[in-house]
């Protein structure tokens, strides 16, 4: 699947942002030109195809396909699109019904299970519209309009330093949607494209009545489990359909995709319309070269200490492996997507692309005095931020309490709440500015469960990696070993802590700065030995990441000013459509075929002696023969996606239903920074497929008819 | 599959030239210890598993898997395994039935069909002993004992040239040879093993009269063509059953491997019993670096422009895409196969596990003041002609009448043999000395078609390719082009030459040198310039060629002297025993399954929408419902295998027989030079499918009960 858990709660964040705005402003429709964008440029192709609503390529289409939609092609297909908290959807019936993945529907599909069953483990078909469950807490939003607004935005910067800038960008972001929330009840967000190139005021219409129609087994959803996750060829249903209801009565929303009777076809036009929620694409050559060389392989490692982490557990104790059977997913999933995210980096043909795209990106810029003036320092500020930031990464990475170990974090929260209490509000922390600080000091009082045997590891393994990429003399291996090895210290803080427990963290709240100075607590004792070289690197990397962000946006404007629209800019967690063609690929020295059948998920199963994960539901062996197994179950297409697409539509050029995005190939993963169709490839379930499962599989004829519009 | 077309040709004349002996000498049982074998080393696993049958590895099995078969086993199952000209295959019943590759029997198929009919394409079962069919000049091969000649072999070299040196080697191999089939009556090969550290007599039982049993449909054996070639998972009935006759009556061989009722089981230990063509594993680091940086590239290329040429046919002219299909086909799956060595000449870590023991072995001989007397200096002499080599390669590449010409060839075979002819046989260019002058002749004689549309292309793409390698002051580019576009030379010669004509070449052979000298033919014209250029670079090769082969001989006396028998030899086209485990591998991102079913084949088929080759076979549309799709169909395991073992047994600890070699994953091609059984994998059809399509497919129950004892 596409969404990594990093990811999941990045947009989680950036959604409660939306959500917690209220509502004023003009609605503009979203056709409205955009009066700021600049004459168009050629299209490049390593920057992908996510494109906004707004500014759609028509003319590179035309060109490339033969065909452009109109304006109410595109106005049409925008409304049937809609957003859920993390991932992306659609209207597909006259009413109602939304089309989403399995994943991005779990929680509600767990939450609506009845006491003694699972519909997770069961799967589940509401037999009648009554039968239907209201998912709590679940809502859709759909895209209404989009407005530039930077004109406004700008006008209200006028600060000189980049911290005053930052409070009036914030400011006046806020007060245009407060205004558009109050004068349009509607859900307003102004998002921040190229990097502040462009702001624009997104107007969602929310809709909270939302009902589970039916969603298969998790073990069918996720078929292959961690193993097939971002791979092709593939055989997943990962399928939730839910249904938008208003008044108590199933929505007739005026827009929907109707279902394509073929479904997606050999080497056809094909649309994906969705919510990417993060890319990297008009990163500088020296932010790459920092991820690629210091980032993402320390981060790497770090996932190969929890995972041998939790495999220790796992073999001393059997409850262990189902216990953190989810959080060993994650970690799995995430190290996937970074190792992908990486090969794009270290791919030499790509980066020499993306090389000769910077140089020439400069020679624009230069070409121009005004622009030289304005941008032309903003590579080597980067470039020198990346490289100071280089130089003590690995102080930066091992001063301080990560590891995944529960217990530091809590004890720096406490230890830290008590210091910059008493400092006045500018001079704390950033994260402890504000509400932070009430809010941090909330979660210290929440329960947490403490598992003793994964905070020895945890944090043994944390102090070990320390102890190798640190030279012997440095300062923090003497303060946080103090000549002892990292199991006796991890073994001693755990055993001589009460941090664990809730009533101990509040009376230390409670006692405030002196308290925690006196405390004899073991753990209390090593975070305020540790804590002034933490806050140290810390502080030092704040300030040159500023710099970095700061010269970012600039890199952002200025290719906005150099290269318009004809370049889309880095996704954003808002609606954006990608052209791309249903398309084979050539894999494992052979070809991957365009699409799978039912006949593939019975081989997996059979080759793997049905052993787990490639165990098929009760049902999937029971039913089986009712099943034409011929029919089209996944396919892939050269559509543009990242995390945040999961549960798109794939449809054709009569914007009707030909699949359902859920994820990318592993080949596919390296276009974070990088775009290239040569054998990445967008993975999405068949329509063909989830008629002929609902039919045959769930008793579903129900719901396929009024997919099938019967 | 498993062989390339140039091993192939290169297999079928090692076995004509152990067809052309004849019998003498004393058989020694194969069990006989190796008297001279020195003491046991390390086994080490980058040297592969290609075990001969009088130095079976028992400890090391012992140590791996807690098994080592006795001696009776290790001569059931040498007796069990029988050599086709260019195959592996075994008895597979009581009464003669003997196992290998469709690919391996399939002259024998195309030559028994009727007029009307092609069991290439139809497949064929023989319904009775009585429709069982001869297979012209067919004959296999069972070896019955291994001797070690090496102090006889050696007593004979006295010489002090390498090529004095030679000519007694050849001698006394001879001699040996023609000693044993008088003796024995048998076939008998004088192998050199370790490049010379140990010459072995191997006797083998010829029987002549050899019938097709069973071959399925070529589209069934050979499922999913040059795309899935050398792929894995993977989906052919890659199987010919023959039987061996005596006397016009099924033969009765007292060893034959019996039928496993379970087939291949995962993690199950197994051996793989057959002839490997040739490794070079035995290579020094110069050689491997030779052929990764001026080798394979250019053979790469020159892969390339053939394949073209054929595309370019194609485009103008439909009947040649049929005509040429078998050469396109041949031409890929050596790109394919060279591909592949060279990745794991680029492989970094490999070539460092290599250098490290190069090291280790250089060191070894070292230590021993005897042996670094001998082979001191060998790596050095190696690397100094390797790397002199290099310096004129593309001139020895292209001086010359290569390309794929029939006409060149031709050419210059006419001018060469009139040339040679006026020549002292000592004085001649190598092929032209003994009875090579009189054969070239032969061959000249031969009407062979000449395809002009294919000449004019192919004589240009060469000229092109060296107008491109070469400076442009070369003196071949002067004498060749004369100023001249490649185009435009290679239509004159094409247009104005009679070499195509059998009479006119058997006229101009006939006239002799001067006839040759005078004659006004272009192509004739042309070949006379350039002749002499390219007997110089020639000539300068071999002699460099001649000192790596003098010192690679020593290499592999070195290494037998410093390693024994603990790395077993390269691969000689000689009978070896592979042991290795039915196992499951990382592939593109998730796992290959240790096995395939017949599900596979209905789902590759469905997914590439039945299109070429993809397309199943009439018979296996319409019985499909017969079979069980969950039978297992092909399997992969950890052996050490390369082509010339297609069709060998999989056996298990009992030697029964659980799977029939056909191919290697396209990750295993890389083993050429350095083995790993990381992700390299043997792919073989499963015992349990071959008897599902015989009962199911192919009415074939009378042979079933047979191979299962029935």
């Amino acid at each position: 699947m596409l969404t990594s858990r990093s990811v999941l709660r990045a947009l989680a964040l950036a959604s409660a942002l939306v959500a917690s705005t209220q509502a004023l402003g003009q609605a503009v429709p979203a056709r409205q030109a955009n009066p700021s964008q600049p004459q168009a440029a050629t299209y490049r192709p390593e920057f992908g195809t996510m494109w906004t609503f707004d500014a759609p390529p028509l003319d590179y289409w035309r060109r490339t396909y033969g065909f452009a939609p109109d304006q109410k092609w595109l106005d049409h297909v925008r409304l049937s699109s809609v957003r859920l908290p993390i991932c992306s959807a659609s209207f597909v019936s006259s009413r109602g019904l939304v089309m989403t993945n399995h994943h991005c529907g779990r929680e509600c599909t767990a939450g609506v299970s009845p006491p003694d069953s699972n519909y997770i483990q069961t799967g589940f078909a509401a037999r009648t519209l009554a039968d239907e469950k209201k998912c709590a807490g679940l809502y859709v939003d759909q895209l209404q309009s989009i407005q530039n607004v930077t004109d406004r935005v700008r006008a209200a910067i006028t600060g000189n330093t980049p911290a005053e800038q930052a409070a009036q960008r914030s400011a006046v972001i806020s007060q245009l949607q407060n205004e558009c929330n109050q004068q349009t009840q509607l859900t307003c967000q102004v998002v921040t494209l190229y990097n502040g190139g462009i702001y624009s005021m997104y107007r969602y219409r929310r809709f909270n009545d939302i009902r589970l129609v039916m969603a298969p087994e998790g073990d069918i959803a996720f078929y292959g489990g961690d193993p097939d996750n971002f791979t092709y060829p593939r055989y997943d249903l990962d399928l939730t359909l839910l249904r938008v209801y208003e008044n108590g009565q199933p929505y007739s929303p005026p827009d929907y995709l109707k279902w394509s009777p073929a479904g997606a076809v050999e080497n056809e036009l094909v649309f994906v319309v969705g919510n990417p929620g993060s890319t990297g694409r008009l990163n500088t050559i020296s932010q790459m070269e920092f991820l690629r060389d210091v980032g993402y392989p320390a981060t790497l490692a770090a996932y190969k200490r929890v995972l041998a982490i939790y495999a220790e557990l796992a073999r001393t104790d059997t409850s262990a492996a189902r216990r953190y059977q989810n959080d060993v997913f994650g970690v799995a999933n995430s190290q996937k997507a970074v190792t992908g995210y990486r090969v794009g980096l270290l791919d030499t043909l790509s980066m020499a692309k993306k090389r000769a795209f910077e140089q020439e990106f400069r020679q624009r810029i230069a070409a121009n005095p005004q622009l030289q003036a304005q941008y032309g320092g903003t590579w080597e500020a980067i470039a020198q931020a990346q490289r100071e930031l280089a130089t003590f990464s690995p102080q930066l990475r091992y001063y301080g309490f990560g590891g995944g170990s529960q217990l530091l974090q809590l004890g720096a929260g406490l230890v830290r709440v008590a210091t910059e209490s008493s400092k006045p509000d500018s001079a704390r922390l950033p994260q402890y500015r504000g509400a932070g600080l009430n809010n941090i000091r909330a979660q210290l009082t929440q329960p947490i469960p403490i598992d003793t045997a994964y905070e020895r590891l945890a944090i043994a393994a944390q102090l070990r990696a320390a102890q190798s990429a640190l030279p012997a003399n440095d300062p923090f291996i003497r303060v946080a070993l103090g000549g002892r090895t990292p199991e006796a210290v991890a073994a001693d803080i755990v055993r001589n802590t009460k941090v664990g427990d809730p009533a101990f963290r509040q009376s230390l709240l409670q006692g405030g700065e002196a308290q925690v100075n006196a405390s004899t607590d073991r753990l209390i004792v090593w975070v305020r030995a540790v804590d002034p070289l933490s806050r140290q690197v810390t502080t030092r990397a704040n300030a040159l990441n500023a710099i970095i962000a700061a010269n970012s946006e600039k890199i952002g404007q200025a290719i906005f000013a150099a290269y318009g629209t004809a370049l889309p800019p880095d996704a954003t967690f808002t609606l954006r459509i990608s052209d791309g063609l249903v398309k084979s690929f050539p894999s494992n020295g052979t070809i991957a075929p365009y699409k799978t059948t039912f006949y593939g998920l019975y081989e997996r199963s059979a080759a793997f002696d049905d052993k787990d994960p490639f165990k098929l539901p009760k049902r999937w062996v029971e039913r089986k023969n009712n099943l034409d197994l011929t029919t089209p179950y996944n396919f892939v297409s050269t559509n543009d996606i990242i995390g945040g697409n999961s549960g798109s539509p794939v449809i054709n050029k009569n914007a009707e239903v030909v699949g359902l995005v859920f994820d990318s190939n592993i080949e596919g993963i390296s276009n974070r920074f990088i775009f290239s169709s040569d054998v990445g490839r967008t993975v999405s379930v068949h329509s063909r497929g989830i008629v002929e499962a609902l039919r045959k599989m769930y008793d579903g004829s129900r719901i396929a008819d009024e997919l099938q519009g019967r």
